[in-house]
């Protein structure tokens, strides 16, 4: 099947062990148009959208110890988690993904930031990169 | 004086141990309208910027054992190496981040990615992100 058209980095998905202070932290220094705070769903993670033109910084706080966000912070302190690359079809990418071997993390999209389709693709496979496939 | 503008995410950077193998291999997932080669001047990289609508990822290569990026993949294995903000003025936005606290990594101006202006703030003043200010 045909290459994924990478269309554009929606967001940094960076990983803060306290929402607030961070959104102060980084308020305190950038005077960011909008400021969006959501829950992820069923991720155990509080996150907030911070608008940088049309990308977005996304800081993800963990709300329970045993989540993902949660186990990077033990395992790495805070730091920038992952990238997120809108695409046409997060279905086709994930399928392009694993024709050329690929390691996806999903069966089928999850509900990403704002509820959009999200996929991502193991580190290992993308050089140490977790890529996030969007699509909203 | 008054906070930063963030005007766009311009690039991520990937530190990466081979750059034509990781070339390759984003390749074959993604088809990227653009790939440029490029030496990042006297850092001991050398470099590729993948179009992705207006932003880039910027694959980062050590060209020299000592060298900052060599380093980091010493330490922590290839992956996202720093985000990239353009703002209105990279000594301005130096001069904010020093009056709220924050340390920055260079006393002036470097020469960043096609010798656009940059400067970096410390991850520990930025909850673990490598922030480069960029303009260009």
């Amino acid at each position: 099947m045909a290459k994924v058209k990478p269309l554009a980095i929606t967001h940094v998905g960076i990983a803060v062990a306290d929402l607030e202070k961070a959104i102060i932290d980084y308020s305190a220094l950038f005077d960011f148009d909008k400021i969006e705070r959501m829950e992820v769903g069923g991720e155990g993670v509080k996150a907030a959208m911070l608008s940088i033109g049309t990308s977005e910084l996304e800081l993800l706080c963990p709300t329970k110890e045993n989540g993902a966000i949660a186990k990077f912070i033990r395992e790495r302190g805070e730091g920038i988690h992952h990238v997120a690359i809108r695409v046409p079809d997060v279905v086709d990418a994930m399928e392009k993904a694993k024709e050329i071997g690929m390691r996806v993390l999903d069966e089928k999209p999850r509900s990403g930031a704002r509820s959009a389709k999200a996929a991502f693709v193991h580190p290992k496979s993308f050089h140490g990169v977790l890529l996030e496939f969007y699509d909203r």
